[in-house]
């Protein structure tokens, strides 16, 4: 028999820009910018409307929206894991229906410029991302951050590696190591000031990228996951994904030159990509939509 | 303590394109092109690269290029379930080290023009994929598209729908339904012919799509899937992911312009997004690495 | 002494889906979907907006966006340059500050799926395009298409270029050749049906491009100019850019592969870029705006 | 009769990476990044070429790119405006063929980090880049940048505009003004330090778009490149490209929510785009091929 197996829905990036204006006694006509992709994910008790197109217990996308910009007006933003949280619980306490919400959110940073007190410049820093899951009694939450562009010039070896038939790669003891990091960590607990853990993981992660003297990817990857849980203990667990941004040394020795390591090729694809958790060895496994 | 957890690692992206040059009595100097994106993912026993950065079990991302390559050269493409299969299968006999390899490929459609024999035009059609995951014992095949992008100018309602205090979307028994189907179906038993079944899968989800009185996206969903379990016994599930592009009618009367209905904003963003499994009852559930 | 330059403004990319319903005897539900990206580009006497923030001349863009649609629902779309010019001349001729406009078009395609009269998926196929300028006076016509991929696996050698110093690249008299034809042809008279002539201009394109033996991607951009123009009795001048798109021999000497010319690497990154005009002797040099 | 027209051709986006590893007395390993994405244009006698495939006027795009490589490594990269300018010189003055020669450049900022010396993050800022052309005798450079992505939250009206038909926009004396600017400044003459002037022009940007009291964005367009020109007195013009990235004010009353101006959705198309030019009136024209 053929049947309806898992399913979600909900709307996806709806991009909202939130000016915070209220005036302050040091800064009265300061303000500050919120500016989101929110997307929604809601399941449940949804089989009929897949059987028979019986839309009674769908709450449409569109109110899905309405919520995401109501809410940001009526409560403010905040940081993104408690907005996150706000309309996750929101979607599971009001509708019937839904028994679990996932609300993610990425952040595009703003720095003041100009001294006018409203006028801004995108940072073009990585994207801060955050992530609710709420099933009516329990919640997770992922932060995260993803186009964090990382480059170490030095102080990158790739050697030792097994050989087979194929491989033709030279060992190296100084290469270029370049990534494009994608990082999410779940909280076991709620951190008590989410902004500051968020720069501090952020961080942490290049500080490590950075001082780890690097023999393979893998190796930098654990490093720089492993410094973020020992630095923040309410962090279960973080899931890296580090894209291998190639560098090629050019070999200009076809037309005479000496190239001594300077000079390289950037290349698109393909690329290596790294991909890892590091955990607490007593953390219990959470289920993957949580992710 | 602080551990390694699941971890994967491979080469992404490698960009391949095979001509077969092979003359047959009907067409002397007819060629064939296979364009590939293929991108390789091997786990197992590497906890020691992450921990101290021992790359001596690590079979270079550069290597797995250079056998994709090579593989396309020695074997040929063929079916992209199969050249997936070969792959994922060498990795996982030749590397000790290695559990479990994924090998998933995206392919482009190219039509002959001309009448040379050797001309092509990328169709710009739907892309073609499949990923075959092995572990030593047994094998995996999903097959599947994206970007094959549908539209319903008629047959399409949506009302019924719950309502909360922010639903103002008014009910409709009449809009344009639009989608970029992104599908992917698991086999239980190999297909007898590969393309032939990826052709037949297509044209239903097309047929199913075009023929279904839609009330809800997500019935249109249910109906695409379980056309496709219906019409191919060997397909075991299918997940769709669904977004819904969304078309809205220009409302014309303020400039005293009568729209009846036909002329549409078509929004980038935000969008809903739909997605859902259509499997049989008696399959046993399969791990989420698989697809 | 500080002065405002040529300057111009309007709105970009106007998505447009506009249904045709109309019934006819042989197809009585049979629905035709005109799916438009439209931009808008207006300039003339705006020097006091520049300079002062006086907006009294300014037509908005918000007016021209609703003006698109008005014009799609009033009059139909039809043939993209027949739509492009209508607007162009309404700017002109309705806003006394607007002394040229210019409508540029998109037009994506789609096919009839199903068997329904109302089902449709997008071909994917090369984007047909169309600009018109207007002045109040004259008009010029710019027909085009862009992302038309094609190759060639034969029949194409690279050999005899010059060197220097830095020229390692090896002779060849057997290449692959492809490229994403950007194409734009500039109508001296109107063509009689422009939907057929724009099919007749990219079958001549691809035409060309197939049976050509190249020598190098130059000739091979001259000969489809020229075959467009020898075709088209009404086409003054045609602008191609053509992008090489690599695909590099992949040497599998190194691991004992006899690769024989049947497998190559599609480099995203760097390309060659071949641009230039097709036209005949006795045209008159327009401006650089019209294009 | 059907002749070549005014043609180019090149390598383009030869993504290139420099690592200054110079030590100073102050830094004795501290490296310096210079992150390129390169392209060459040549023009010149190439009728050849195009008529019969006689490659023996051409310069591979192969051998300019190895020689991007090769110059960087040789001279070093130092300020892209010189770069660019060593490379285009030596296309004409090398190859007999060539008459013009063009070198755009963007340059990807880095900054240091982790204290290490040699470890960087992407800054994700603007994207500077610089273009020259040299013909054998004269040069033209052009500054610039792109993706400099700017926003008022305050101090932006629009209203008093011209209204027909098709008008239905409000006047507002209060809304989000936000763009990504575009900007290409062309100079007399070499600026002392292209480093510091890029930069100051860059901030007298910045500075002009906050402090502007805007009535609309020509008049913001018209400010910012003003500043730029009153400040470096060797720029003769400047080239503003500004879209009019929307934020819409979001209705809530239909659901209860009183908004105040602080929540806004964030449009991705259409949107308006503002194209100006301001320069001193005694600038000689250029070549539009200079830009």
């Amino acid at each position: 028999m053929i049947v309806v197996g898992p399913n979600q829905y909900g709307k996806a990036e709806v991009r909202l820009l939130r000016v915070d204006r209220a005036a302050t006694a040091h800064a009265p006509t300061a303000h500050t910018l919120h500016d989101l992709n929110v997307t929604v994910t809601l399941s449940g008790a949804f089989n009929d409307v897949h059987l028979t197109g019986d839309n009674s217990a769908v709450l449409t996308t569109d109110a899905q929206k309405n919520t995401v910009f109501a809410f940001a007006a009526e409560h403010g933003v905040g940081q993104i894991e408690d907005f996150a949280a706000r309309l996750a619980e929101h979607f599971v306490s009001s509708q019937q229906a839904v028994s679990r919400a996932r609300v993610s959110i990425e952040e595009y940073g703003w720095t003041a410029v100009g001294g006018t007190g409203h006028s801004f410049a995108r940072t073009g820093r990585e994207i801060r991302t955050a992530a609710v899951t709420h099933d009516g009694t329990r919640s997770w939450t992922v932060s995260g951050l993803r186009d964090l562009v990382l480059l170490n010039s030095a102080g990158s070896e790739f050697r030792g590696f097994a050989r087979d038939r194929y491989t033709t790669l030279a060992e190296t003891t100084d290469r270029i190591l370049a990534t494009a990091v994608n990082a999410r960590w779940r909280h076991a607990h709620p951190a008590p000031d989410w902004g500051k853990a968020y720069e501090t993981a952020r961080d942490t992660l290049i500080d490590a990228f950075a001082r780890t003297h690097s023999y393979s990817l893998q190796q930098t990857l654990y490093a720089m996951g492993r410094a973020v849980l020992e630095e923040q203990p309410s962090v279960a667990e973080i899931r890296l994904s580090l894209p291998n941004k190639h560098h090629f040394d050019v070999d200009m020795a076809p037309f005479g030159v000496d190239s001594k390591g300077e000079v390289f090729y950037a290349q698109d694809r393909p690329y290596g990509l790294i991909e890892g958790t590091v955990q607490r060895d007593d953390v219990s496994p959470v289920a993957d939509e949580v992710w």
